[in-house]
């Protein structure tokens, strides 16, 4: 299923096509698109370079690593991201490697390159679903994520399936409309609340 | 000034051009061109699609408004983002709208807004550079920021300039080599610091 942005201006077409779908088929993909996606990821800008970003990761082929990586997230995610190709979860390095100081935008770099990992799966055709629901407890135990290191979200990459698949209330909302702010709601100038006149 | 990622996959190209330069020509941008930076920007994923960003902007023909943007930097950023064309801080919102509880990816989405605006801006050929240096406070009181908002980033958007024109120091750092860490250093299976063999 399709569900382009409905853009006031002209965008990307990839970021245009870039939903979240709940709806996936459930087939392996193949390594080379996953290489690719993961490189798009790995470039991302971070602060001071620093790239916090560690990736989990789990394809359907390899069925235990991808049950204990599908038990890390929410129930109602597990749901449908069985179906996923590709599940991913991420976690950040709290501190900066070259002075052991907090890195304040260690959580906002992991959206940098989860950002570069769902464009680029998009423009090679994948469905991409980021998820904040997950089992940060269950992930630092299973996995042993040392001290220092925080589990962030999931990412499921896979094949677009079919919307009837899924359970009535997902289905719903797979079928939802996509909205977005208008610009006076939030780009500001001079003063909080004050449209900057895009 | 180009300086393309050395990727060992094909990713798109967009992602391969985008980096970080300090070296920005002053010149003023079209309007068209910053609403589409704005708009690729609003259509980023958010958590239950609360769009948590917002935008303080401020485009360099607006001298007073770009001023007061500029001094929100911290004195080592102001140096070089001075010749940007268009300013913008990031603010998010720590709550949902739907129930008041708070949102664990504010600043996560944050970063995927960010990441969609450079991405389109470097589509257009434009250079970008984010900022983690700023001064929040200063932010909070300049624009009367709210409690339950709190300033992320801030983001620079102009035209590639001479890297001659900067400080010696920030022309080194202008010309040095990009690089990323191996995928065996951060994409893991099974258990933490094990490769999953990308």
């Amino acid at each position: 299923m399709e569900k382009p942005a409905l853009a006031d201006h002209p965008i990307n077409d990839t970021m245009k096509r870039r939903w979240s779908p709940r709806a996936f088929a459930p087939r392996p993909m193949p390594r080379e698109d996953i290489l690719t996606i993961l490189e798009a990821a790995r470039w991302a800008a971070s602060s001071f370079n620093q790239q916090p970003w560690h990736f989990l990761v789990a394809t359907r082929d390899e069925e235990e690593r991808f049950a204990q990586l599908l038990e890390c997230l929410v129930p109602g995610n597990q749901v449908w991201a069985r179906n996923a190709s590709l599940l991913i979860l991420t976690v950040t390095k709290h501190t900066f490697d070259h002075n052991n100081s907090p890195n304040s935008c260690c959580v906002h770099d992991i959206g940098l390159t989860a950002c570069q990992l769902v464009l680029q799966a998009t423009e090679l055709g994948y469905a991409t679903h980021q998820m904040a629901g997950i089992e940060a407890d269950k992930i630092r135990e299973t996995y042993g994520v040392p001290e220092g290191f925080e589990p962030v979200t999931g990412i499921a990459v896979g094949y677009a399936g079919d919307p009837d698949t899924l359970p009535d209330d997902l289905r719903e909302m797979e079928l939802g409309a996509r909205e977005r702010r208008p610009f006076d709601e939030w780009v500001f100038a001079d003063r909080w609340g004050q449209s900057a006149g895009f």
